[in-house]
């Protein structure tokens, strides 16, 4: 018996997850350059840092057959007309899925794979995004408040965060007569 | 790319999954021999077959790197002094976990081992419970409303349900003096 059960609680409102091991903090000077528009990123970052996102995790084995779990929270804003989102990844043992279950606030999942297909789903409380192996994935907070959303996947998917830094995402979204409009990233490249 | 994402809707108030591939039913006698009154069991079904709990499913591959999703709904009652819960299962692949998400209703769940480890945990709107391997998992609504729960597992867990037949649990959860009591099952046998 290599470990015992154990209960966390998930408060739907918040996002917290309680007791977790770790929450990770990504601002944006974490995330340089993967916005658009380099210029607003500038500006912002000469007089501010903004919390462009967190997460909470519980610490488990990184091995076939356990899961993880992680809640995240977008805070609501704008980096030029984008709207904040996470950094996005795909997974290092890359023919691993994942299960996100919107819990407040709205938002979209943008997805892609290595080959150049691209997927989004608007995510409200109660979606379940289901995203099958290879699919890298992105959130993004297309509304006001704080997105928050609650995730699983395999115990041995990890994260490979390089491979989207180096392309960036096929589509962006961004805020456009204050509506979300997703368009071609023009910086992506295959 | 072997599968597109997808989204569907899980409502938090009713464990609704929209859409699912497969809704499964467990009657009473789909459950004979479970409980331990044998007695109530017999009288109840000389006149009813009561619904004790359904799971709504996705069908998904049942393969590595996948997950699986579904919601069950444990209607409330008692089948002589104990209260209604699932079948119980160990997964086929043994070393594989669970997390079980509740929504409505308040619930215990009961896990052992097959070297005759056991822990309970209860369960209330919120409560994350993660199953790691090895330990075989049964709900059980310890409430007078139904008792609705969310779960994600390994795409190629699988069920173990013959075992569980064989041995029963453990413990069993009965009602004493209108409240739940976690009492050794006389009939388990390791």
């Amino acid at each position: 018996m290599s470990m015992k059960p154990f209960p966390m609680n998930l408060n739907f409102k918040t996002g917290e997850l309680t007791p977790n091991d770790r929450t990770n903090i990504r601002k944006l000077s974490d995330m340089k350059g993967m916005f658009l528009d380099s210029e607003a990123e500038r500006r912002i970052l000469e007089k501010d840092d903004p919390l462009i996102y967190s997460f909470s995790e519980k610490v488990l084995p990184e091995e076939n057959g356990h899961l993880q779990i992680a809640t995240t929270t977008i805070h609501p804003g704008k980096i030029g007309d984008e709207y904040h989102m996470t950094k996005g990844h795909y997974h290092r043992r890359p023919d691993t899925s994942e299960m996100y279950l919107g819990l407040e606030g709205e938002g979209c999942l943008l997805m892609q794979t290595v080959e150049g297909d691209f997927e989004s789903i608007t995510i409200r409380p109660g979606t379940v995004a289901y995203i099958p192996p290879y699919w890298g994935h992105r959130m993004v907070n297309t509304g006001r408040t704080p997105y928050i959303f609650f995730a699983v996947y395999p115990g041995d998917a990890g994260h490979n965060y390089g491979d989207i830094e180096k392309t960036g995402f096929l589509k962006i979204l961004i805020e456009r007569n204050g509506k979300p409009l997703l368009i071609d990233n023009p910086r992506w490249k295959k």
